[in-house]
């Protein structure tokens, strides 16, 4: 690390700032390509957490060609940026045809059915070849077809099956649910369940003559932990490349894998009530919170700018609240002493999609901006 | 209402997208307007809700002069504007000093200072002229001095005082407690002490020689309900340009007098457990969510599009759940049965200062897209 590149960078930092930790993010990348390419698992990964065409780069280089993103136009922006393997793990959203015809006609497109009624809709609408995931719910009821509601995922994969345009490719869930787990053996029995859940609704389809077809599981408390991913075809977890108080908490990694952090200026100190005030607010961190180890419900864990990036977490301080611009630090008595007006305090977020999606380009530890995906008007 | 452009805007609709009912948001304008030029107050409305130039141009109209700002760089895209008397209410970021000069050469600037030291910072480092107001906390314990605590007040303002560069304005405070209030009662007698004591602070000063000093309340809670702001110099509210659902439980307001709401995409139907899944998460609403009458834990209300803008709310309906991209929406049976895939979803924001800061660029319902501040890369 460039110590004399990151002091500079700090000193240069005038309103809050996505902080990235390259090695870091490089690390956590390699490690889940390392176990995908051993278990002959794909992994396609999840680009909402940082919607960055060059942390995109990063994966690339880490011999990763297939991606998951959120929405059709984070495709686009990938799209755009040389990615040609993309799933869209969001349920097609009709009103987005063209942007969806369009790009199926540029790049190997997956899109996500979880009803006879889209599946009608795009038999009806699609002018370019797609290939096709059925949602299945494993659990986290949001959208997706119930594992054990063989009857419509048989009648929706026969409606998928014989279009010229539609490939049926597998099942896909995102059980979220696994962000409640605490520790190795707590994930790893989740895990268990996850995966059989989708194999058993696999199965039901293959007794209906329905064969071939891959699952797609994946989130990243479930994937930090498992080593072994033999059998399944691909995973999608995405959070695992900047990781957050969330992953460290639920035991999945240490904060040593935290590759994000804002960087704040300090704004005020009030001594009476031990709290320091930063100019980072809902708008920069966002409003996610949780109830840490100690039982305090936190928006933030509090470090300190280094020669090298940041300190380890101070755990006897965090962020106590949040308003728009504005964010409250109850501080231990050698924190509080520790920080001036003017300074730089380190945040590390509690959820790192929400933060990076807020602070857009984050710029890494040596000062390089990165490009990110910016949504223009509608 | 031009009602074709309307449907032909919400035709044209494929994300999730703000819409503002332009004439709402003008008529909350000219009502707040009116009321303070009866009471002979500076209305120096607060525009970090809209970010908007058009929608600062419609302030204009209804003859505002002077503004508030809750960032520099927000300032800054204001003077841009043809804004020429703008205070950011947030406390001087000492990062943002060359900032700070480069909009005070060139804008009546007004700053907030609330501690010693940033009193000392400006002394070292201003090379230009600011109108200074002292931030005083009324009760909302964030930042600003105690009003009570008059040995710091007093010595921060003398503190301010004979520099070339600073003007010493007056006293300053938002005092957010008043979102807890229900009711225009207790809203009324909110106020009535917050007036009071910022009229106490400025007795203590002037106790102490410190003459001339002006007030600067405001809220929208309170500023929506309280129709004479007599013997006060100036009131700062914003959210009232736009309102939200937290104004209408309030009381302070009626979902007639919310201007804007986000138009969703809807994604996916669940009769079995009679949720609507919308595309429209925490990234385009955000995460504010609050206790309804009903004591529903809730992320935005519900309205059904129509030729003219939305409906009115569905009270039986409401945003349970939201994640990144994905709102759940629980619903009664006629709600659940009145939509359809593709269709769009009307959701009330519960706090339109975040929303709208999320969704960008709103639209009219005359299909007219206004600019809105977009922060680059840092």
């Amino acid at each position: 690390m460039d110590s004399t590149a990151t002091s500079r960078l700090l000193n240069s930092i005038h309103v809050p700032t996505l902080l990235l930790d390259e090695a870091r993010a490089r690390r956590n990348i390699q490690r889940m390509a390392d176990k995908c390419r051993k278990s002959g698992t794909l992994l396609r990964a999840h680009f909402k957490t940082h919607q960055s065409a060059q942390v995109g780069d990063w994966f690339k280089q880490a011999g990763i060609i297939a991606i998951t993103t959120s929405s059709v136009r984070m495709a686009a922006y990938f799209a755009d940026h040389g990615w040609n393997d993309i799933t869209v793990a969001f349920p097609v959203n009709w009103r987005e045809i063209d942007s969806i015809n369009a790009l199926a006609s540029r790049i190997k497109l997956g899109v996500l059915v979880e009803s006879i009624e889209t599946a009608n809709f795009l038999r009806e609408n699609l002018t370019a070849p797609v290939n096709v995931w059925i949602e299945v719910d494993t659990g986290y009821p949001r959208t997706g077809i119930d594992w054990q509601n063989n009857d419509t995922l048989v009648a929706l994969a026969q409606n998928l099956q014989n279009h010229p345009l539609m490939t049926l490719r597998g099942l896909l869930s995102h059980n979220g649910a696994s962000y409640a787990c605490r520790g190795h053996a707590d994930l790893r029995a989740f895990w268990a369940d996850y995966v059989a859940r989708l194999t058993s609704a696999r199965a039901a389809l293959e007794a209906h003559g329905i064969h071939g077809l891959s699952i797609s599981p994946g989130d990243t408390p479930c994937c930090n932990v498992i080593n072994d991913f033999t059998g399944i075809d691909e995973i999608r977890p995405g959070n695992f490349v900047y990781n957050d108080l969330m992953q460290v908490i639920n035991g999945s990694v240490t904060e040593d894998d935290v590759a994000v952090a804002a960087a704040c200026p300090v704004i005020s100190k009030h001594p009476e009530r031990a709290q320091v005030i930063i100019y980072g607010g809902g708008v920069h961190l966002s409003k996610d919170h949780y109830i840490d180890q100690l039982g305090r419900n936190t928006y933030g864990a509090i470090a300190l700018p280094t020669e090298n990036g940041w300190s380890k977490i101070h755990q006897k301080s965090y962020v106590i609240s949040i308003s728009q611009e504005h964010g409250i630090v109850q501080c231990d008595p050698e924190t509080f002493a520790s920080v001036n007006i003017g300074d730089l305090l380190i945040i590390i977020p509690v959820h790192s999609c929400m933060t990076a999606d807020l602070l857009k380009s984050p710029i890494t530890l040596t000062g390089e901006t990165l490009d990110m995906l910016v949504l223009s008007a509608p």
